[in-house]
């Protein structure tokens, strides 16, 4: 395993669809990563050999789980690298369980958590971007264009939601 | 480490005064009991290691923990034998943070789940007991008598009461 | 009615679909169960009696129910033996009302509770297991194998998406 | 035993000094009142007995509990009389976990809940005042009156205030 | 207008799907009732109005509201009668608004409060027949029945599934 | 751009659908508006620029945003005028997160908070009727008007569920 | 009664803590006003008074409640002036009750609801002052002001902390 | 104001207890910061400003507020560098207003959120460590003793608490 800026991790494979934004995000800045499926429950000592070797292998870990969604906290736990947490959506507390159990971490393991799902998954690649900007002139210059193109995009809208409304 | 029946584990020494709670009950039923205060977050190797030694040492775990509350999890995920959940009270959230990391565990590795704060910790030590009377007739001939004993308390309370408000 | 290591019950026959999940882990373990719907509160005196006879007729119970969720505390107060509670989701509440009704149990009497929904089902009969194999090595052995098997699995998911992410 | 009008029962003789509200009402109203301290969960035999006998006893019953609140619906599903529910303010989740173990009752069964601690205790009994006015007139009397009282009151309240705030 | 039992009342036509399920249960026990949309907030003459002769008009109100649910309430403080409280699921917050809305009624005003939706509609019919059924011995009977009923259905049922499941 | 009675501004062009509502409104009382899509946080400089003009340009302003729902905030942050906030339903949380991060503004900087959703939207437009109708009789008269429309329509539909019911 | 700008309103004296902090900011902008003590639910004839009067009597109406928190909405059902909402504190649920009962209103009646407690109270007599200033220009001046002073404080406030910590 | 690594922020100096745990981090660790009082709301303009300038003055922002806490959020809107957010503790909510309002951005603009009150002060600031850490390997280092020396902590009140229960 080559060493990548981003590792991006998650529970289970059905966590893709969300996930899969947080990759999305990262080619458009052109930072390389890798994705693994690894369960904190389901396949411990293969989320404690990854954490153990993550900051060898990674610079950010993004990681997204649902329900009691630990792992994040577990990887935090063993690495001093920045882990940022995704929380899913989940069918019967929409969440919230997932968010709680992310963001609530005890005083001296940080992990810092995104909204829940697809938003909360693009930004967990952004905040990636901007940390890994702090370091890199290139990377923040993208980063301000990016945000100057979110800023068109609603102008853009502005004006056809106006011409639609006749209100130009 | 010499086995017991029961290992006490807890995330922060200032869970004790919860957790004395069911340290009392197992002592009142006389099954032996060793107590750790291990963070899932903060020690993350001595709770892989107490984990992976579990079934060697004990029968039983019954685990404390608060916020997001990964302890049970964690510990369960890498042991085959029950890992009893005590959620902690928070001072924000009230205990809410607590259950939902414990009790919404993934399909695959269940973590039983007690009442928030004494009344779990109490309760988890009972249901150690419940468990191991299913192969020890004493024991469950102490557990129905404890029962018998919360019912007959019940009944002075009851009676106290009726004599105070003058309906007996 | 002869006697089963297990006792399933839920609250109504809607709640089935739910409470397979925890049947079809019993057969892989091959344990044998008993399956009952009793209502705590629209056929009070079966659940009376169903409770008052647990201990001559299973070694553990399963009680799975929803909203106000009484049926798992309502047998725990009438027998020993351990009840393990599943809270079905619910249409408004999302299954929070069920899982408060049946973890927020007063000292004395312990529900052990499970996530809400199906994964709740599968790991209370994981739960059961994980009991009668304090005193039953091949089930134990069998339990360790499951574990093994779960980590497997996500181990051939994480293989399968990193193929598919050409990550591989 | 002899015949009483309100039958009050509470889960724990913690909870009196909740129901006791319930209590001055009736004697406010005199109307005659029997107290009970009975748990569903630790004395299940003597709830049991309570609510089979409940209807030659008693018109109406005002059952106090907190945390899993299981006692009103317990005797509710064994008696065809009213069993008025009052949940009890819980530490750790103020009494949300109370109010949602009673009042999301199976169709079949109803618990008419009322509000979370002492106003719910009074309007209990102001609601068994409530049914009993039904057929009889004096009662009915009474209650007009109390609710004028009532308003009286916010009047007397209100003229205080103004003058006290120079606004008379 | 015609002197009826039961004055069920609901804020708009749309919640006439829930609440058909308490006319079913009053016709049931052949109880006659009468149906009015009346809104707190939309027809607030017309609630008062209602209100302030409900007491010539019925014995008992059943009110059903969503969100700001303050029908029952609003008709609670105009009225001595009895007024149950029937909470609508809604979109956002699955009806915890309305709950809320309902149940959290100041000292002075019971509103007795059911589930929310179909369980509530159903269960606060029941009620209003225990109430009647107080004064009404051959009604009580019927309650009794229904109880019955009640449970020789789930009694059918429990055959039925156990057939399925080759347990019988 | 030129003086308009009321601004109407949302975070996204998706929110369209629900501030649609406002606008249908707004129109039935002939009010003149204005609608913008500006983001608080996608586009801050021309919700900035928008805020700094927003007294020259309006007299009141409808700000609708979802999650964690700045945008009425901000407005109300940066302009003297009243800012109306309507939370947007999230899928998550139900509009639990936005009514909560609009409603809990700091003292100093007050955002009037509507409902969750469509009657929210309305409910804002409603308002700005009532804020104009202060100083404008006609309008009031419309409002006036407008209220008992809401009243008969409430009465028709009685009529009308009624006649189905055969209660008429 | 003779006319004046504001109608503060709330349903109990206990109540009064709160919403004094809205009468002070009514005093500090020179704002004459009239409070009032009045229960939707335990004064409704008074409510119902209060509230066709209002529009006669008063421009604006802030309505401070608490719990199944009515009085607002039972106001704004009744007058076409707007009806400002403060949701009090409440011990058990910590409010949640009364905003979610205030500002859930239905389409039709719009109740703008505050912040809960002291926050809300201080930000409905501010609305009051926006609402106020449209016509008003010398009041608009004083709320620009007021928002400059804000912000001054605010600036005191960060030099006297960075003092303190002797960053300047 | 020459440059800084950190810049804390913070919404009321009423934050600063909280916000403190921050700074002794920051200060253990040997990184410069500023702290400044900042609200979004009250001082709209100063946040403007400081966030326009942030890149220029520091590499990274944590952000404390509370209630509908916007300031991480307006800040994050207008620079490219990360913004952690800390939700304070509410008196009502607990802080999950703070938390829902921090954490649920919309994409496009990241905040991420750590745990309410002071653990999440400490772990923003350790987060910062980690951050910067990236590009520093002594910092690393340092981090990794941190980690080191919070399980050594946890290690010596496992053996303390043990002594003390006369278990070793």
């Amino acid at each position: 395993m080559s060493h990548k800026k981003i590792g991006i991790v998650m529970g289970s494979d059905s966590d893709l669809t969300i996930m899969r934004e947080a990759i999305n995000i990262l080619k458009e800045f052109g930072i390389d990563f890798d994705v693994n499926i690894i369960s904190a429950h389901r396949s411990p000592e293969r989320a404690h050999a990854y954490s153990t070797e993550a900051e060898k292998n990674y610079e950010i870990i993004i990681a997204g789980a649902g329900g009691a969604a630990h792992l994040a906290g577990v990887i935090a736990s063993l690495t001093p690298i920045p882990v940022i947490g995704v929380p899913m959506l989940t069918s019967g507390l929409g969440g919230l369980d997932s968010l709680l159990s992310m963001v609530q971490m005890p005083s001296g393991v940080p992990v810092p958590t995104m909204g829940i799902g697809k938003s909360g998954a693009i930004n967990a690649a952004l905040l990636a971007v901007q940390i890994l900007s702090i370091s890199n002139e290139q990377l923040r210059q993208k980063m301000v264009l990016y945000k100057k193109n979110l800023s068109d995009e609603v102008a853009r809208k502005d004006k056809k939601t106006r011409e639609e409304l006749k209100l130009l």
